[in-house]
C-alpha cells in the first residue's frame, strides 16, 4: 500500500478521553473512530488488524474441529422468552420493535438461537457430536461503556457452541476448545492463563476466563507463577485423541479470577515465592452448561436405548475485538504500538525520506516490489510530510520493521533497516535488506 | 471436510412458503435458515459460498484502488437528522432507543456516517481523492420480505464511498467503480448490464444499476442485445488510466430499467430483432451525487486557490448476500444448485460408497489427501446414507464435480467422475481422475 493513496489519519494530540493506553494509542494511531458512546468504526489500518486476529481465531477454531457459520445480529424475542432470559437479561440486551410490533433483540450471545437450528435439524444420536461456531458482532448495551474496544457496546465476537450425547462427551468438547484458545492467544503472541471462573448469566458448572496479564487490567486475578511459563501445546495438538492431560496440567496449578478467589486456598496451595497476583484481561470464557438450554428449549436427540435425552452443551467465547485492545496493552512502549508480527496490519514500512529524488524513488519502488513478492505486505510512505513526522508516525502505527531510504545513505549504497521492537539499526545495502527480511532474519522478540 | 463431522442439514421436502427456485434450493441444500422475517442464518456451506462472494468482491474493490475499512451497523440518529434523511426514510429504518434514551438506528447505507469521518481528519486538497469501502450487514424493514435473501431485512452489502475536489474527478471515481463491478460479476460467473437507473432516495444525477437476466427478476428491464455479448473488462484494466472509452462502449446502446425505460427511444435506437425486454434482478448500484451530503454536513476542502469548497461525493452498492440468489437463479437444474468454481463451497464432493470397506476407505482417503493438497477443497461423504439419498444430496448442494468410489468400480481399478453442470461422466483410474481434476483439466462451462 501507497501512504499516498491511502487513509491513516493519525492523531497529534493525545484524545483527552481515552483513560487506558491501548484506547489512546487506537485513536492516536488512526486505527478507530468513536461513532457513538462505545460504538466504533474501524478505519483502514485496524481494519486490518481485526481481520488478522479473526483470521487466527478462525484457523484455530478449524483446527479444532470446530465448523464455522453465522448467525444474523438480530434475534426474534420469543427465542430468549423460551429459554427465559428474556425477562432475566436486564438493561444489557438492546431491544428492539420492527414495524410490525414484533420485538426483537440486538443479540449478545447466541445459545438460543444455535439451539433452535440444533433441535430443528438433529433427533438421533448419530447428529451429534456437533461443534459449531461463528464470529459476529453482538451488542451489549454497558450502562458505561469505556476502554475503547475492550468494553464497547457493539463488538465482534467468536462464539462457538457445543451439542454432545453425554456429559462425558461434552467434556472432550470443552477439551477441544480449552486447547484451541491457548494455541489461538500464542499465536497472537499473548500469554495466556486459563483460571476458574464464575458462570454468570449463561450458567452451568464448569467454566474457565482465560486471562492475560497487563497493569490496566479490569481486575485482579491470583495464579501459581509456573502457569505464567507454560508455552502452548502447540499446533500439532491431535484433536482427536485424548486432551484431557494437557487441560489438567494447566488446571492443577491455583489460578482464579476475582470472583471465585480463595486467600487461604492460595496460601495453603503455592509457595510464597509463587505466588502472582496482578491485574488481568480477560481474552475468552469457556462454559460447559449441561441441560440448561436443552432441556427448557427441547432440544432432544434419541439415544441408542431408544430413548429421548435432552443434549449436553457448552459454550466458548473469544472477544475478537476487545483482542486487539488486549494487544496493545501488553506489546507498546512510548512512541507508540508494536505489533506482533502475525497481526501486524502491513509486515514492512519503507519511508522514503526524499519522494520526487529519482534514485530515492526507484530505491524505494524496488523495496516495495520486491517485499510485497515475498508477502511481506510492505506500506510505503511516499508522502510530502517531514521526515520528523514520517518518522514519528511509523513508529506510532508498529510495523515490526521498517527501511528508511534517504539520498544520504544512497550515495553509499546504504538504507537503513530498523526493528521496531527492539529499535535496533542496521544499515545494510538495499538488497541485503530485502533478502534478509524476506527471509525472516531478524529477530523481533 | 469429512460430511460425517459436518453439517448440511437437507430438506427432502420443498418448502411450502418459497416462490422462487433459489429460495427453494437454499433451504432445501441447507444453506440458510430463517430466523425471522427476511431474517437468515446461515448455515454452514451457505457462510461458505457467502465468504467466497465477499472475497471476490473485495479483491475487485482493492484492484480499483479502494481501501476497505469498517464501520459499525448501529449509527447515532443525529447524523442522519443532519444530513436530513432521518424523518426522510420512513418505516424502511430500524430505529432503536438506546438505556440512556438515545435514539440509534440499525444502518440501511452509511452516506451520511462515511461523511462525518471524512470531514473529521481531510481538509484539504491533498486529502483527496479518497475511495473507502465496508463489507457490512444492513438493515431495512421492508413490510414484506420474500424471496429468501434475495429482499431480506438483514443483509450484507458491500458499499464504497469516494471523495473528489470537483465533477470532473468524481467521475474518474465513479468509473473506477463500474468498471471494477464488470469484472466482480463476471468473476461470479455472472453476464451484468448496467442499465441507466432512477436515483431514488440516495440522489444525484448519475446512476446505473447492474443487472443480472433471470426469469424471476423482480422488474421488467430493457436492452440491446449486443450488451449482453460485451465481455467484462478483464483483470489487466489499468485503473489509473483513462477508464471514460471502457465505460461509453457499455453506455452508448440503449438499456435502462422500468422507471427510467422510454418505449419511443427503445424503438427509435435499437433495431427490433436486438430488442431484449427480460426480467432483472440489480445485483449492484452505483451513484454519482455530487454535493448532496457534504454540503449539509459541512465536508469541505481547502482548493489550491485557498477557497473551501464541498467535496463531489458517489456511493457505489454490492448486495453481497442478494447475489447468492441471484447467481442460483442464474445456475441450477432440477436437481439443484450448479455453482461457478469460483464460489462453490466445496470444489469436488467424493462419494464413498461403502463406508467401512477397506479398499474404498482407502480410495477415498487418497482422493481426499491429494486434492486437499492440490488446493480442490474436496468435501468427502463418508456418511452411512443409502446411495441414492448420496448421490441426490450431492446434486442438490452443487459441487462442480463428484467423484463416486465403489466396490465393484475398484476392482476394475476405477472410479467415476461426473461433471456436475453437463452431467458427463468418466471412467478413470483414481490417479488420472486425481491429477486431471489438480489440473483443472475438465470443462465445467
Amino acid at each position: 500500500m501507497r501512504l499516498s493513496r491511502y487513509f491513516i489519519p493519525v492523531l497529534k494530540e493525545t484524545p483527552s478521553d481515552a483513560q487506558i493506553v491501548s484506547h489512546r494509542l487506537m485513536l492516536r494511531a488512526g486505527l478507530i473512530r468513536q461513532e457513538a458512546a462505545g460504538i466504533y468504526a474501524w478505519l483502514p489500518l485496524g481494519h486490518r488488524v481485526l481481520r488478522k486476529i479473526e483470521q487466527i481465531v478462525r484457523e484455530e477454531q478449524d483446527r479444532a474441529g470446530a465448523a464455522e457459520m453465522l448467525m444474523p445480529t438480530l434475534q426474534p424475542a420469543d427465542l430468549w422468552r423460551e429459554s427465559g432470559r428474556y425477562d432475566d437479561y436486564g438493561q444489557e440486551m438492546l431491544r428492539i420493535v420492527d414495524r410490525h410490533k414484533r420485538d426483537l433483540l440486538y443479540g449478545p450471545t447466541n445459545e438460543e438461537m444455535i439451539t433452535e437450528i440444533f433441535r430443528s435439524y438433529c433427533r438421533s444420536y448419530k447428529d451429534v457430536p456437533k461443534l459449531l461456531y461463528h464470529i459476529q458482532w453482538k451488542f451489549r448495551d454497558e450502562i458505561r461503556p469505556r476502554f475503547g474496544v475492550m468494553r464497547g457496546r457493539e463488538f465482534l465476537m467468536k462464539d462457538a457452541y457445543s451439542f454432545d450425547l453425554d456429559e462425558e462427551a461434552a467434556r472432550k468438547s470443552y477439551n477441544r476448545m480449552f486447547v484451541a484458545y491457548l494455541n489461538t492467544f500464542a499465536r497472537l503472541g499473548l500469554k495466556s492463563v486459563p483460571m476458574r471462573a464464575d458462570t454468570g448469566p449463561i450458567g452451568g458448572d464448569l467454566s474457565h476466563e482465560f486471562i492475560i496479564l497487563a497493569d490496566t487490567g479490569e481486575s485482579e486475578v491470583f495464579c501459581h507463577a509456573d502457569l505464567l511459563e507454560m508455552g502452548a501445546p502447540g499446533l500439532d495438538v491431535n484433536f482427536d485423541g485424548d486432551l484431557q492431560p494437557l487441560v489438567d496440567q494447566r488446571t492443577a496449578l491455583y489460578a482464579a479470577t476475582e470472583e471465585m478467589h480463595d486467600a487461604d486456598r492460595f496460601v495453603a496451595e503455592v509457595p510464597e515465592h509463587k505466588r502472582v497476583s496482578a491485574r488481568g484481561i480477560e481474552v475468552g470464557h469457556i462454559f460447559n452448561f449441561g441441560t440448561k438450554y436443552s432441556e427448557p428449549m427441547n432440544a432432544s436427540v434419541a439415544h441408542p436405548d431408544g430413548k429421548e435425552r435432552p443434549v449436553h452443551m457448552g459454550s466458548y467465547g473469544v472477544g475478537v475485538s476487545r483482542l486487539m485492545g488486549g494487544i496493545i496493552e501488553a506489546s507498546h512502549d512510548d512512541n507508540g504500538i508494536i505489533w506482533p508480527e502475525s497481526v501486524a496490519p502491513y509486515g514492512v514500512g519503507i519511508i522514503n525520506m526524499r519522494p520526487g529524488d529519482a534514485a530515492c524513488d526507484a530505491a524505494c519502488e524496488t523495496a516495495y516490489q520486491a517485499l510485497s513478492k515475498a508477502g511481506k505486505e510492505p506500506l510505503l510512505d511516499d508522502t510530502e510530510d517531514r521526515a520528523g513526522a514520517k518518522f514519528a508516525r511509523m513508529d506510532l502505527i508498529g510495523l515490526p520493521y521498517q527501511i528508511v531510504i534517504g539520498p544520504r545513505g544512497l550515495k553509499e549504497g546504504k538504507i537503513e533497516l530498523k526493528v521496531r521492537r527492539s529499535g535496533e539499526k542496521h544499515d545494510l545495502s538495499l538488497d541485503d535488506a530485502i533478502d534478509r527480511l524476506a527471509e525472516g532474519k531478524f529477530a523481533n522478540g
